[in-house]
């Protein structure tokens, strides 16, 4: 009988096999990606295939209802025991009789791509560093006597052509009574990322290990560690969950937290070690929510700013606080879990730290330029992750800049007289009406805005107790937009812009929000201060963005990618009105929701992206807007509201600002002064 | 000018350079292995030269007091400093000026010899795994901006073409306040072992260090664990000590311990905790003893048997327990000293365990097969490390057989009635008159006879306690020359030897050594008993040799060599007339001493070593004696004295023993049957 063509769907690969060809053979010859454990002995039906019958006139073939063998012992006992979907055949045990077209479908790839929910970032192909074997590993043999481990490491390397292993002396300890547990059939855990060297044996148990594999995407900020457990298999997210970086209690913001590090001796030791608990607790927590153990997961990929990497690594951030701003290391770190005191993983599990970009480019922005990849961007994209600090990615196809802006905290809600984290009570979003320039607001925990009927009782529970960043933002643009505040951000008085809600503080005006002092509540207004202090905030934002804008020699960005949780709430109109970005077509400003918490669940489930990153980063060219001349004067003229010198061409065509001005010579005239500061 | 023609001695290595060639720059040129640390700062001094100067007819050249440039002032300073021996010169400040012959003294370089102290070992020629690196690192630049490790990187592969090098995080966090001490000139370091990876950064000082580099040669035995600190820079021994096996309280010998560990759930994990302990307390003894800190101490090489090792390494030995005596692992190992619980080196410090041969014949036996080199021998050579269990390898060019042999711990004193271990008071040699059948004996701490005028005042302090291994061998020897015990073993009746020093115990009989039961001290007799131990000791080690020149298809070896710290008291002559070892003629009788601790030390000092050693043991064929049918038979022949078959010739030639036989019918009838018993 001649040879069997045999095509597989969706890669298209075919060839001619002899009759009686197992499927899973036939895929592995012709570098078919078809999953498998047990490695073919019908145990693990990871290789699950579905044949399809009849007339393939695209392929040019007809598939006799025969093509595959008859369904043997080792498919019908699965089947009873396990159950099959209806059509499917193990690759490993149907054997090819005639020409067929065999479909692979998702679950069995190895690099499968995960099912994407936000439309923005980068797909992630699965090509996990670590995967199971099962492997039967020779038995001892006086007469050839060898160890255990070398007999294992034969069996890996005839059975699955892996060859060269380590292991720790943990696991070393547990392979003789695994082994003799298991009658010398056992599955291992193996590990090997992107970087030369053996594969790691993170794990061993007796006979085929169907537990899990998992690993962690970890965004560890200053205010927040957030984290995704994904299993390593299918990249699926089982548990996501956050948790207030414990380091606060040290310092509200980066710089705070260096200074604590230069005035107390063993102050970094201590931050070190808090962190870590933190971490320890938040892995245990979503550990617990998915069900599984420490020992399933086998790796983390952490995504840090670098005051964060430092104190996370156990090395004191003193440098980064002065010029130059040095780092200890800037290159992607693959360490033991062990070593960063992380206990609630696999005693073997592996840590990954993406490369930083520089003294205040960690490796969130890294991460950032992985989700969101500008190096392969048609169209010049300028990435703004908005934190206390600024990370500005600008960039396309033919070259990528990086730099941090010191924006504060004020983006966030800090340092804004009636400002406060988003938590709920806190005014999110606002509107003026330009005629009658009253305010109408949401608050979070509400759906309701504060004019529609049943708003008051709907927040009786919470309250409105403050603004938070997207909010201050949105009611500073809604009062430039209101005429409350003119270009230069000042704000006018009662008679000048004709609301009571204008109100004199001192010598400067503050426009009031919602006053629930009469029940003892707050008095929420946006005071001149405030004003200042997002101008200062959004200066320091736009200056970074021209400063790299200037150096590829261009006024005009293609898109803008908001990024940062907080980068997900803001509107893109309320910004562009503020001047914090530049002006675009409000089409092409658009927000990647948690871009390097997404960067991180990349490198989790490819290796190949991790060595796509580092890559990337190495060509970042890094501009340090600390020592660049032009900076200072970006930042004066970025204070006006939208700009005092640039156009914003794209935002007059759906927008006309009030041509009004408030200076009657008195004025609080620190416009344009400011601290410079780090954090 | 022409270029001047340089020629280095020993090496002979020549060439032709521009007047103005530092000498060091011309020695790396042609290869000349000329050690540097600062490499051509002119502060390390390593790399000092002695030009020869006049008619050197040899290499055809004369050579022009000018032939060198005049000191310049690095050279002055260095010399008032610290002072250079007459006629030396620093090789990187010398400049060519005409034909030269420099000298590299020994000193000056990397791969010196060390000088050997015991004739038979193979010499250590220096290839250590850790050397020091002083290296500029250049300072953080903002518009270039990279980590400081980077850097330090950077700048080790410009200033010594070392390409990749890794560090632990405990470096990492001391590198950038020692850069910035050392005004970003420090010291490195680096370890590199024969194998794939990265160089590792052990440690980093600012500036110069010219603190030394140490490294241990560890023997861990069953009963004591010896060791030796080395400089890693001379491979001189700087100290040397040893201490009891603290594990010895779960058991005399390995079978009790694997027993322990078998009987008490996690009696494995305790004596793991144990003998570390024991290792820490003898390493930072050793550290005292030198001079010299923790921090010093850059590697350890550690040699032991299949069950120290697992037990070190924290792996239950119990496989070892039992057929078919299955290694966890047993290939050799490099790890952290720091997971092995080693607290008293260098935290970074390294620890390096040769191969175990197999499940028997551990990598003490790799050791000696190190030291020894039988792969390299022109002749047929029997190496025998004599301890509680016979590590026994055979070969030559060709081919290295190795087996081991359960002799029990009757050589060591053990189960022998007045044995004990050897100490002072411990008779160590014995003569008895082959006429008077009177016995002169030597104790251990007294160079007298015991019939010398003045012996009993000379060990009146320590007494005559018992006999050690070396001198119960020679009193069996002594008695069967004498004619008091026949080929069989039986000791004759005082009618039948005519001396009343053979005296009745039973239905058996015993010889009087020594009686100090008048004042309250020990009657020393040897009994029929413990003439049964030691023939059931020499037999077990004779056929073991005896299966491995059957497996090689010979009756007869070229040289015996024996090793063991017990090794290097056997008497050749005694050993023989017991037929402990095949006939051979006694000037090729040998002993090595602690072979396995010289091996260790070999390995310790170089690379390369260790390479060719595990390259060895690959070859090394092993014989495993507990399935060997063969075995039995050997056993049973070599129970007379010196055999009951095997003839021996070159003994004959030098000892006629007394053809006696004291078998009467009676006898002790336990001749020839005995226990299997392994440790």
């Amino acid at each position: 009988m001649s040879d069997a063509l045999v095509i597989f769907t969706p890669s298209g690969k075919r060839g001619r096999f002899p009759v009686g060809t197992p499927v899973l053979t036939a895929a592995r010859q012709l570098g078919v990606d078809l999953d498998s454990v047990c490695g073919g002995r019908g145990i693990c039906s990871k290789c699950q295939i579905s044949p399809g019958y009849g007339e393939f006139s695209k392929h040019g073939v007809t598939v006799a209802p025969d093509a595959l063998s008859e369904w043997n012992a080792v498919e019908q006992r699965y089947h009873e025991k396990r159950g099959l979907k209806d059509g499917r055949r193990l690759g490993c045990q149907a054997q090819v009789m005639g020409d067929v077209v065999i479909d692979v479908p998702a679950e069995s790839q190895v690099h499968r791509q995960v099912v994407r929910k936000a439309a923005s970032a980068r797909p992630i192909t699965m090509d996990p560093a670590t995967r199971l074997y099962l492997v039967d590993v020779a038995e001892p043999d006086m007469h050839e006597p060898s160890g255990d481990f070398e007999r294992l490491a034969r069996a890996l390397r005839e059975q699955w052509q892996i060859d060269d292993i380590t292991a720790s002396l943990d696991v070393l300890r547990r392979l003789q009574p695994v082994l003799r547990q298991g009658a010398w059939q056992v599955t291992v855990a193996l590990h090997k990322d992107h970087l030369a060297g053996p594969y790691r044996v993170l794990d061993i148990w007796p006979g085929l290990n169907e537990s899990g594999l998992y690993g962690l995407a970890i965004d560890l900020g200053s205010t927040t560690i957030a984290a995704h457990l994904c299993d390593l298999r299918t990249g699926e997210v089982v548990a996501s969950s956050g948790i207030m970086n414990p380091q606060i209690r040290f310092g509200e913001d980066l710089m705070s937290r260096v200074s604590y590090a230069m005035m107390n001796p063993g102050g970094d030791v201590e931050m070190t070690r808090t962190v870590r608990e933190g971490m320890n607790t938040l892995i245990a927590a979503l550990s617990d929510e998915a069900g599984i153990t420490a020992r399933d997961i086998m790796e983390a990929v952490i995504v840090c700013n670098p005051v964060m990497h430092h104190l996370f690594l156990g090395i004191d951030p003193v440098e980064l606080g002065q010029a130059p701003f040095a780092l200890a290391m800037s290159d992607s770190l693959s360490l033991d879990a062990r070593a960063l005191d992380l206990h609630a993983l696999n005693p073997a599990a592996r840590a990954y730290l993406l490369p930083c970009i520089a003294g205040h480019v960690g490796a969130d922005a890294a991460a950032v330029a992985l989700s969101e990849s500008p190096e392969s961007s048609d169209d010049l994209v300028l990435i703004v992750d908005v934190g206390t600090n600024a990370e500005i990615l600008l960039g396309d196809k033919r070259r990528v800049l990086a730099c941090s802006s010191p924006t504060g905290p004020a983006f966030e809600g800090a340092q804004i007289s009636s400002g406060q984290r988003a938590a709920p009570g806190a005014i999110e979003a606002i509107r003026i009406d330009p005629q009658t320039r009253e305010p109408r607001f949401r608050v979070i925990g509400c759906d309701l805005w504060s004019d529609d009927p049943g708003f008051a009782q709907a927040t009786s529970a919470t309250g409105v107790t403050g603004i938070c960043g997207s909010g201050i933002i949105e009611a500073v643009a809604e009062m430039r937009m209101a005429g409350l505040v003119d270009a230069s951000g000042l704000i006018g008085s009662a008679e000048q812009t004709g609301t009571w809600r204008c109100q004199a503080e001192g010598r400067t005006h503050a426009y009031l929000i919602h006053d629930a002092s009469a029940t003892g509540g707050p008095r929420i207004t946006v005071t001149q201060g405030d004003i200042r202090a997002i101008q200062l905030a959004k200066s320091a934002l736009y200056a970074g963005a021209r400063l790299l804008m200037d150096e590829i020699g261009t006024d005009h960005v293609d898109r803008v990618v908001l990024a940062g949780a907080f980068g997900a709430h803001i509107s893109p109109r309320h910004a562009m009105v503020l001047g914090m970005i530049p002006d675009a077509h409000l089409d092409k400003v658009t927000s990647a929701g948690n871009a390097a918490g997404h960067g991180a669940r990349i490198a989790l489930c490819s290796v190949s992206a991790r060595a796509a990153i580092e890559a990337t980063v190495r060509r970042i060219h890094k501009v340090e807007t600390a020592i660049e001349p032009r900076f200072q004067e970006h930042f004066v003229n970025a204070s006006a509201l939208p700009h005092a010198v640039d156009t914003f061409p794209e935002l007059a065509r759906i927008v006309t600002l009030p041509d009004v001005s408030f200076n009657t010579g008195g004025g609080d005239g620190d416009g344009g002064r400011r601290r410079r500061k780090r954090g």
